[in-house]
């Protein structure tokens, strides 16, 4: 057992629901243990210009309910050369931190491994980005709250689609990845969904609402951020409009809004379980994994396996969406 | 006391939260007092093709909470021609509807005032509208929910703006109207509003973004639609951002969430007491009038002067934002 | 105009959301205007024992949209003692407050009328409680927030009464007064409402479920905390299952959450008119005041005549519930 | 495999949010492969009754959102008897129904299991119940809802218990199972939780409130319905108040508002998957199984084994409650 005297904790990347339900979890797990508490403000950027302060169990009181990270988050440019992150770690031995929870998503643990191979400091990482789109966890960190967002705009929308009779096609996130489009499209009924994963293209479309059900007035179209079969849910509903020229077409980008709110009950749970299995990680002596949750079960999975797969769509859910919108 | 048998109800124009309560308490207020009701389906546009269908109470029931309308909405370029109005008027009375209540906003009341005063059948209006820009009411049915749901969804975007010391430009409906933009902009503590009725202009909002507080790391500027300071809210975030390139900002246009979700307390409360009064005004001989709720009264207001008037703008109000978000 | 120069501001009584954002606009407003604020803890208590902090724009940062008080409050017999007030006007003249905002209800206004005639410090006070039932505004600040939260328990609870063809009878906050109940059951579609202002009992309630629609299989009726037809929720509940026992009757007290949760946008505005009107009003010269909003406009009444009276209830509201409920 | 030309589909128990979306999927799925499909009204009762009704892709349009069931639910006694079975076989044989769907938990099983064992009939079961008290699956539909709204319920009790310096004991649904206690004592950041399956007991739980945190001001206990430590959550609350006179302990009971609501995204993915699934086991022979999903793969379980088994708990959860509230 490696003797951690001091963590460091910081949230980095975009942040995400959950963020400090998991900052309090790494903690109060830490003080449980004997452990103190760094904050690191901003992330690598707050590292590197020592932004520090001294966590105690009080510093997480009543946060485990908030959206976005009391840590405050931030890119950095710095951390991506050799001096900026010899600064970082001199920062790190001036302040007596000796170890790390990552709390963000791909470019977090690319920092992180970078890092952790150059300095004799161990790192682990917890998955908190809205996106899913890290293997090694079966849901990241304010996922289930960003989708559960979705799901209840494009209710509201519905209600307008429904009363106008409407085609409406909605952008969702996720630059990389349906994910959040696929769920979010089989949850909201959705009569089809574009994402970077799959290639059904224009064409597939068209299909769909040409030979779809002639009874079915309203129609939600779900375009993931990162689809590229038309370019952007504008140029979708462009090409639509220019189809169909008698749908009463319109298009929605529900943007930043899907970053915020509470965390749901499944992420908070989520995050507590994940910080305090990282501080627990930290003493057992892992290093440079990320800590996340598999079938119930917590899971370490090397920082350089998390980031370079992402996790697959299931064929059976993009059939889901087809077969129960008809 | 006119002897009405038969009140037909619909909705025209965007939908709005509580359109619903109202049209349900049209039905029973109607059934209370012995008149049969049939539903004119999609406004002026069904009515001239005959889209009718008998009410009873329970063609209402469990609808008090959804938003949208059972009854639909559509545009009507028929409805503006004589022979659009007079193939109407047949349709009514050949399914023997001898009153007309007709729930939405400016347009759908034009229509009904030029209707009204062409053939002899009783005509009130109920204000349905999120846009609240009608004289004759407090509020308009649709408001309340409306800014609710921008509030709630600029909670969620400051979640984000605080975690990476943003500036957003959040845009919100209001094609001439800037009083969502008012009452959110105050609720959310919004650092500035630029809104049609005002014209500050890009220098007081440059004035204000740089001799405010310097401790203040996320900024929230409320854009109402109509506005045209600088031609929208992306206009407005890209000269923000040439004039303070190191402000991280960011543009979100809230969109058509705002016209759905569950009315309010006060959206179902309004939309039932006017549906009701609707019913008694049709009996006490009143016509070509709007049934609003000012101070707490039912107020009747002829559709002449509901539609050729804004709502002002409180100055006090505007002083307001600017006061408590320093 | 007199020369404030230091403001005390404190919550007093039941919590209520929106007491963040008046506390936040007095703080904001005295800045303002070049006065200084000090917080005051848990109310007459906190005043007693000193329990005093200097506030400055950066401590009602982000706090708007939180429910509950941040200046927590609490109740405090030593107050009612003469030695209690002597010993809280010494804490405040040796911590130089000139002047005194209090947010509460009733009793906090009680104790404000005898102090403010005891000592010479002017107190203006701000209607903060979710009862709605004070004079001189028509919406207390919290009130509109709590009754959304009702509506949304009982769309809930609707979902399962529709699903088993129950009788729910659903007990809401509301000691003296049926103003929750009545708006929430409008806003509900429910059956009756029992409160305290209406002496319909037990006969109108049987009369209203044996001879209402016989096609309607779910049913709700709201029943106010301070309602005696029949000694509370419990008891109605017992005897309209002796008097129906085919019908499948239950019972839920809402409780707690109806306290809670973040403001809806108009408790923020109204929160934040009146707490931006109250400083105004001290450097006014106004003193012994509840600054409310009446018809959108501020109003002054004398805390005599706030706690004294209570908001009648508008006998066509009543009609309403039953009326649209058929 | 079999060919099946005619699903009938009910749900029984407990309603729960996910319900609808479960009968959505079912309808579409059997219509995609050309099956019939027959709603059958209040359960077991109305299969007795005959009370059967053919559906179609309309039947579920915009319904995925609601709570509650549209196919309502009942209790039925009959159904115990072996009479009782034989009506419902023949209501079936009479309407052509050849295959059924039982959307339900523990004791819609147990009457499909006997029924299944007399009656040459195929029938399959979704696990549609608040509780999550099942073998065969990870989550049972309208679980995630259920302890949303239970955090979203103790989170607004949490501003008051903050602003006024309490301890709030939460009573949850859960009458053999505190699996609803168990996530969302974690999600709420609670004090302690009192469940079925741990006997700590009263002194665990005193011992906790004596020796936690001084600091801590306000305290959240989570009590399962079905926890026998006391005797429910009003008698836990006497014996706290009598053994810490000096804390202001209060009692608030959650009820009817746990089940319903607008199922959460996960729920309608939940139900979507299964309900699709369940037509496909149908038509591959499958019978007397509950469909459910296990780590993301839909799994098929036997009445048997799905109804006499429970759901562990983990330990390391229940320690997690306990070091992450400290």
């Amino acid at each position: 057992m490696t003797q951690i005297k001091n963590i460091g904790v910081f949230t980095s990347g975009g942040d995400a629901p959950g963020m400090n339900a998991a900052i309090r979890a790494v903690v109060r797990a830490a003080m449980y243990y004997g452990i103190e508490v760094t904050g690191i403000r901003r992330g690598y950027d707050g590292m590197g210009k020592g932004d520090f302060f001294t966590m105690n169990r009080k510093s997480v009181s009543n946060i485990i309910q908030r959206g976005g990270t009391i840590l405050k988050t931030a890119r950095c440019d710095d951390f991506r050369t050799p001096e900026g992150r010899k600064n970082a770690y001199e920062q790190l031995v001036k302040n007596k931190v000796d170890a790390l929870v990552a709390i963000g998503g791909d470019g977090t643990f690319t920092g992180a491994k970078v890092f952790g191979s150059e300095y004799d400091i161990p790192v682990v990482g917890l998955p908190g980005t809205i996106d899913n789109d890290l293997v090694g966890t079966d849901f990241t960190i304010g996922y289930d709250t960003a989708i559960n967002t979705v799901v209840d705009a494009v209710d509201k929308i519905r209600d307008t689609a429904e009363s106008h009779d409407r085609l409406f096609i909605v952008e969702v996130m996720g630059r990389d990845s349906g994910l959040i489009a696929l769920r979010t499209g089989i949850a909201t009924g959705a009569e089809a969904i574009l994402i970077p994963e799959s290639k059904t293209g224009l064409e597939g479309l068209f299909n769909r609402l040409e030979f779809g059900r002639k009874d079915k007035t309203s129609r939600i179209v779900i375009v993931a951020e990162g689809d590229d079969t038309a370019g952007g849910a504008f140029e979708v509903g462009r090409l639509v409009q220019e189809k169909f020229p008698n749908y009463d077409t319109r298009i929605s980008i529900l943007g930043h809004i899907q970053r915020g709110g509470a965390p749901s009950c499944m992420d908070r749970v989520l995050a507590s379980r994940v910080g305090a299995a990282a501080v627990e990680a930290l003493r057992d002596g892992h290093r440079n994994e990320m800590i996340g949750l598999i079938n119930g079960e917590v899971a370490y999975t090397p920082f350089e396996h998390a980031i370079k797969h992402h996790q697959g769509i299931d064929p059976n859910m993009i059939k889901l969406v087809e077969m129960l919108s008809m």
